[in-house]
């Protein structure tokens, strides 16, 4: 589908497990990949594991929120690396407090990791693959991003604005080339928070009943390789026995 | 419907048409019209006019972006004007840029303007409502809150947020006595900035092809009239030759 | 806002509460309030009951599913009552079933009820409204006009089918004059129905839980009355204790 | 993923496009690909191409709006052919008129054709599918399935009502195994009607502005591979020049 021949990839909040194996996924098929997180240390084993996988892999510390950071990370990447064929942004900040209990500091901060760290990510991205014509740049979505519900006014604010952002840029940079995706991810994902947090929740992954990160890895492995006559812009994802 | 003797109202947002009619509407049917915008001063004719018309009102210089503000006017205004019926939220931020000349700086400021501020109004109006079990709060939306559009990152992320605010704060006061109600205004309305900016769209005035304030301000006091077994959370308001 | 001397209105589905009201409020305001149902006997007390108020009405036998009793519905009124102002669809056919065990006649029985006789009501409205540039045209919709819900494949697929006809008939008419509103139901109604198929739902009623058809009534009425330049489409109604 | 090893795959609505490259993308995969149209000689060019490409393929004549025959379609199958792994509807019915030009009759066959026809397979499918608790269901959707527009009364309504159906069935028949998607083609796909329609639109089929068929079955494909931690429900499809 793409030459991928020394092209980089770059996941943006690759802290968690679903980050990780969207960074795997890519690294398998023979991309670069580029991760970043706040704390560069963390993502030591992620690199590990891609270069005892026989893939390739660069860690990068990044407060996504910080323009300067996130101007620098892309100016990296192409120079050190090579261009970046697909840009993933799946920085989550799942909380939940009454609206009166919700402080100005934690809708600000909220929004800054989910939305704006996202606009700014989405926003160099396109510049770097607006001069070539083509990229993917894909957000991750979840059940907050389509409808806003009791004690999640900050989370569903930050994951609405990032959907329209991800609209907004799908409609200008399609036709430019850029394929623009926003899957919506409605479920609880195999993750170490949901293990410690929801250990009822996560007892249904016996019976399959939470995301599996490398199924989630598989789909937009997918979007990124579909012909220019043929894009998704947005699907949701979820297991089999998800109420919705 | 409701005992508005004593009973204030406030118009976070009244610098435009619309804020101004709203005020007038419910300063007609005698609540206080409290008025608050960035600057005070130029809200001396709405106050003139509403007093000329026999109703009380009150204005405020309040940066609605900041916390310390909004909280500052609230305590005021029940301290001194009388207890909130309603508070309506009507700041409006229309911008639009190619999302790579969308600096860092505009993206942040319009989301304070159209999003946080409007979190700070809608939580400090729950704080002084929630004890009384009643009240009604009014969020403002647009074309932009329902889809993202090509140069819309910015606005359209900050509308996204302010109706995923609305809907979360719905489902949790709506239980709790208090109507929270999202109007999306969908067509141009007759206002100075769509005269001078868009003088083509302003001349389908005649043929009432441009939203007449007043009728919205007749819209936004229905929904606040409404008895509690019929509450309206949703719904567009445009000219009848709008295309959609 | 208009003159309604010898105008008439018309409800398709009067039988219900709603139905009811709606005919009584039109028909306080001067309208002729001509009902339609199946059999017309059973209108006889609606009919009793706004002459009594001092109104006018008129029963009618139709089977609104077909096309013949509905186009003689029509010329009989334009005819002999007076110009139609407004026409009501107000046929709802709420049933549930497992997909398995849904049969053809009941999906094309449901479909019938919901969605073809709102297209003939809707079609034959617009035919004698065109002319005259004006009118206004109210489809009543429910939850199960936004989401398929498990054992609601009818009444889903029904109640979608006639949002799609509202929609499509608002963007075809509205530029003519014609107002197509879509007010969508999401809550029990004080309903003989309800109270005795779900007595406890009905036990809400004391605090206001469901929805008393009289309000109902009204914002229809005011849909009614909206000015051309501030139209609404769609609304949803709810009671203050629903969840959504 | 799955042991095709003598199951059977299930197209209605074989005749076009993009029926076509769904039928032989699941028998390129070793399925049994059983085709469905009114007339069944017409897709004896379809089963030879795909024998000729080594793999096997059965075509039925069959009215998918009359009960008995798509009955008798799946017992067929069923008892002759190998047990159905997937059925995909995909008849469309595509026709415009004003609302006042619109007749019962047309309103009525393109729900029959696209609606009930697509309840008919779908139940069908759910009866064999349960006992096994497992199979893939997709219903192909269109633009006019998200939103009304002027002239689109029938279509839209009948799409409406096929997604109504896939929600329904998804949230019921989820939980017991089965995978239902709602593809959204948001486009001209590549097919003898758009090129001799729309000629123009035909066009840019240069620059890939124009859906290929083969580009769509894919998509098809990776949906029935889903591990079922991870299925997908809705998902739209479009040409990276559409508008949307």
């Amino acid at each position: 589908m793409t030459d991928s021949a020394r092209e980089a990839i770059l996941v943006v909040g690759a802290g968690d497990a679903t980050g990780a194996a969207i960074a795997r996924r890519f690294a398998r098929e023979g991309y670069i990949a580029c991760v970043a997180r706040r704390s560069a240390d963390k993502l030591t084993p992620l690199v590990n594991r891609i270069e005892a996988d026989g893939g390739q892999a660069r860690a990068f510390a990044c407060d996504a929120r910080r323009e300067e950071d996130i101007q620098a990370l892309f100016a990296t990447i192409e120079q050190d690396v090579g261009p970046l064929a697909a840009v993933i942004f799946n920085i989550g900040a799942n909380v939940w407090f009454p609206i009166t209990e919700t402080t100005e500091r934690v809708y600000r901060k909220v929004w800054e990791m989910a939305a704006l760290a996202g606009f700014l990510t989405g926003r160099e991205a396109a510049r770097v693959m607006l001069p070539r014509q083509r990229g993917t740049i894909i957000f991750t979505g979840a059940t907050a991003s389509l409808r806003g519900r009791a004690h999640f006014a900050a989370f569903s604010g930050a994951k609405f604005a990032l959907r329209a952002l991800a609209q907004s840029m799908a409609r200008e940079l399609g036709p430019q080339g850029i394929h623009v995706a926003h899957p919506i991810i409605d479920g609880a994902i195999d993750t170490a928070f949901i293990r410690d947090t929801f250990p009822d929740l996560y007892n249904k992954k016996a019976q399959d009943g939470i995301l599996n990160p490398e199924h989630i890895a598989d789909t937009y492995w997918q979007i990124h390789c579909q012909p220019r006559d043929c894009w998704v812009h947005e699907l949701d994802l979820r297991p089999w026995q998800e109420t919705f």
